[in-house]
């Protein structure tokens, strides 16, 4: 049972679209995630997932429309729908989800990455 | 689909110890709450419990040792391991557990609410 200091993990990594692990919950994983650029499409088909945006602005791009998100904002995506992040700027924030879930849902390819712990 | 802004969801209510539903997330809730004084020690028997501090101090008591904990911070109560949330002065701050789990866990009594949606 350890004190998880945003801050502190933020500065410890600056590689972008690679989560990083901070917390357990249940079978859940809490992560810290820096993006910049686009990433890809994708759905997660069997888990909604939460974005808590700490640092930056950030916009999800739905097939219908575009919702931005800035600090201490948070969005549910629902399982199912997809929707691809993209950071004009570098952006941090915390990602909630269950544990295992691929950061690239169906979509899979070169932008897939396993968290590791931080 | 719907934005969740934090710091709005804060000012609609003042209330101490009744934590207001933000988000769903599959099974879960992410709820606010607003902290002062002390609660009851208790304890989750199924589920462990995230802490998120936004605003002001926290101490999480547990029988061997007190835990605090400050703006963006955040702490996994464990389940099974009895705690008592602490706030000398207001706190602000997020849960997220799954819905359903009573606020004062297996203790029950006077201080057991059901959060509302906000």
């Amino acid at each position: 049972m350890e004190v998880v200091n945003l801050e502190d993990k933020f500065a410890r990594f600056s590689e972008h679209w690679s989560p990083k692990i901070l917390a357990r919950l249940n079978d859940y994983h809490v992560k810290a995630v820096k993006l910049r650029g686009e990433f890809v499409w994708h759905k997660h088909d069997e888990t909604d997932e939460l974005f808590l945006v700490t640092k930056g602005a950030l916009v999800i791009r739905f097939r219908d429309r575009d919702v931005a998100l800035g600090p201490g904002e948070l969005l549910v995506v629902p399982k199912g729908v997809e929707h691809m992040p993209v950071a004009d700027e570098e952006c941090e924030l915390l990602l909630i989800e269950p544990a295992g879930t691929p950061n690239t849902g169906d979509a899979g390819g070169a932008r897939t990455v396993e968290p590791a712990w931080i």
